[in-house]
């Protein structure tokens, strides 16, 4: 049960084979057992989420039915607000705090019938890569809890891979949603920039801040997506755009259709044997099954991460100059040492990083001009080991950190769409994510993609559990 | 004949009383003229503006009329490309430059027929309010040539103001168009902000870059206005945005429905005597004529020098860093050292002013709210003494750079379209500015405000020559 897709779901509710208290209290039974050993959640809601699915039963008895997100236990990263609840952010900066109302993506999804199981635990402030620097303790990953499931939304990830939620909405700075959904072998969006209200979320980079789900499809993902953009008028308008671009015949709907990039150099030159084997693997299906694969150049991605530090330091240490003067001594080490750095970058520099950025933003652009999208692995690494500065890669060891960044901070510099779906295990058996980055503003697109690939790699690549 | 306006000339052209090579020539003496005394221009483009003038000539005789500015003699402020001449930008480092292709507003212009005269004196690169820190000397004004006209674009307003040109380019920052304008009693348009290109001139500061007319009323103004948005498709959607508002019926036509803010507080608080008892007398005339005008609030306004110049100077060094570094000896030494002042700015401290930025837009957004327009003076200084650094007003003395910039900066802060128009003069003979400000995106309906105001306050408040 607990692994059921919100589409299967829909179905079996409204054929009365499950109530939505049901579904929830499984979710939180999932939770009561897994929260000892895998730390995802910072606070169960289990009084309001069970209040709200019996609504949700009284709702659907009387003929009310707010479509396919009704009765939907979905968690939330804990740093983003949810009216009477705290927001942590995984950080002792934020005690005593209480959410007045409801962050507008919150509200979103409560209009759609969602039911909020709790707040996951993340990085403290999200700014981390591990979920390892939270207040809270460590996230551990769910087929081995000596390593991280990936962050800074980790919490998030854990909760749907292993059946705690149906899906969960995280933040993306960095890769923060693709990078814990890769690891942990589900799906994990990031809209394209400034698309999804940024409101009610406390900031870590404000220029490079997503919001977005996770979930175990690309369907189940396109749903939740779908009810975050309905209310704001930006899905119409997209929609619009797309069909414009190409009157809906431009939607990839067969693999056989599809056009597909390989960015060569920089970002696929470094990548763990099994990664690469995955990877290759994955992209062979695809050809054979129709698609077309062409190399593509993104000639200063090795710009990236200089381009990305000045920008995200720059703007994390602006927010949290005053409680770094006051109260430093609440950060957890690591999180305080990361937002000192920013507070001494000069601005002539943040600027020279944001003309950089338009030159990536152009980039590529060029780069997805004959495509749907690019195709590339969301990571170079499988999960880590919880507290691994560094990891052994190309003959070499390498900062973690840095690895866990290095495919996905990009597509935060440049706004694009990107989607990070399952593409097998490792010899290990650890999962391996597949990333698929769209054009901007053309995130419906882009999800078009992701359906048709999904389908195209089938039951070889599948859940982690 | 040189201080006709281009209205007037557009129908002596047509009517065969002028022709345009006569009204280029006529420019051209003034210059050969003035220039010694002035020093108005940096390149004069006497062949060009001649051949440029037959060929309007036969173009007219040939049937084909491009319009209201052709055979227009312009002056452009010498930050701007022009194709084959050197943009100086009144500075060293650019020595040996020639602009390889116009300017997007330059190319909008030279569509529309206009003969471009000569490429006016400013500060070096534009950083400066009094046009006498420049590589090729100070701008005089044209009633007193031991007084500023201005800056940074003061040779395009004197060229306008004394007959050199129907109208000018300029570029404004911080005050840099409606600054000169006022003191040398001409009228200075700065549209909404982002609504003329920047392509093809020399930024300065680049979210608070504006280009705009000099001209000699507002309606000259209006069409060089027109005709610089007429290829961008700025003012069609915005003149569609316009009616939408109100049909078209909401444009002020006539005093007795203006609805005229006064801004009270820092905007108003510190002016020179003659400087108050103008504007003073400008609101009693419009108010007699039937106009409402309302103390407005903008609470914050204190906070403009502070916001404006971490913004300014992050975004000055940023562009000149390069140059500081290889050939800072080639600047003059004041513009060098301001530039350097921006070097040491902190991206926390860039990124707080842009947070002040929002703050103070939404609080002209609504002081606004109510009104057409807001309505200040333009400076609250008449034309300072060249090499003065303070000036007596209020009983002590304040540096002359503040005081410039004091009343305009904050719509270059904002982005809100703001005109300079003549405002009578000082008992010394110098002329006074009134300057509105306009909503957001609609520099259309400030015009038709603007146009207002300049009838009902009629020939009082005249040119300055």
């Amino acid at each position: 049960m607990p692994n059921v897709t919100i589409e299967e779901f829909a179905r079996k509710l409204r054929t009365r084979e499950v109530t939505a208290l049901e579904i929830t209290d499984a979710c939180l039974r999932r939770i009561d057992e897994l929260q000892p050993s895998l730390n995802a959640f910072i606070h169960v809601m289990t009084d309001e989420a069970r209040r709200d699915a019996e609504a949700v039963d009284r709702e659907l008895a009387s003929g009310r039915d707010r479509g396919p997100l009704h009765g939907v236990p979905i968690a939330v990263k804990d740093i983003i607000d949810i009216a009477g609840i705290p927001t942590t952010a995984a950080s002792r900066v934020r005690e005593d705090h209480v959410a007045r109302a409801d962050a507008p993506l919150i509200a979103a999804l409560r209009e759609a019938g969602a039911v909020f199981i709790g707040k996951t635990n993340l990085d403290e402030f999200a700014f981390g890569t591990t979920s390892e620097n939270s207040a809270f303790g460590a996230v551990r990953h769910p087929l081995d809890p000596s390593r991280s499931p990936g962050g800074s939304s980790g919490g998030s990830a854990v909760a749907v891979a292993a059946g705690m939620a149906l899906a969960a909405l995280g933040t993306d700075t960095g890769g923060s949603i693709r990078i814990p959904a890769a690891l942990c072998g589900i799906v994990g969006l990031k809209p394209s920039l400034g698309e999804i209200s940024t409101d009610g979320v406390v900031p870590l980079s404000k220029t490079y801040d997503h919001m977005g789900p996770f979930a175990g499809t690309v369907g189940d993902a396109r749903l939740v997506y779908r009810a975050l953009t309905a209310h704001s008028g930006a899905l119409t308008a997209q929609r619009g755009s797309d069909l414009g671009a190409g009157s809906g015949a431009d939607l990839p709907r067969s693999v056989n259709n599809l056009r597909l990039g390989v960015p060569r150099g920089y970002l696929t030159d470094l990548l763990d044997e099994d990664v690469r084997a995955r990877f290759d693997e994955a992209a062979a299906v695809l050809r054979s099954a129709g698609a077309a694969l062409t190399d593509v150049s993104i000639p200063r991605a090795e710009m990236t991460p200089a381009v990305y530090v000045h920008i995200h330091s720059s703007e994390g240490a602006a927010y949290h100059a005053h409680t770094l003067d006051t109260v430093s001594e609440r950060y957890t080490p690591v999180v305080r040492s990361r937002l000192e750095v920013g507070r001494y970058v000069l601005a002539q520099d943040y600027l020279r990083a944001m003309d950089g950025r338009a030159l990536l933003r152009a980039e590529v652009d060029t780069a997805l001009s004959g495509c749907d999208a690019l195709i590339l692995p969301t990571l170079p690494i499988p999960a880590p080991p919880i507290g691994a500065d560094a990891m052994p890669i190309g003959g070499r060891q390498e900062p973690v950190r840095a690895l866990m960044l290095r495919l996905t901070q990009l597509f935060n510099v440049t706004g694009h769409p990107a989607i990070s779906i399952p593409c097998g295990m490792t010899s290990e058996g650890l999962p391996v994510g597949l990333q698929l980055v769209g054009h901007r503003n053309q995130t419906e697109r882009l999800l078009s993609t992701a359906l048709v690939v999904e389908q195209s790699m089938g039951a070889g690549a599948g859940h982690s559990q």
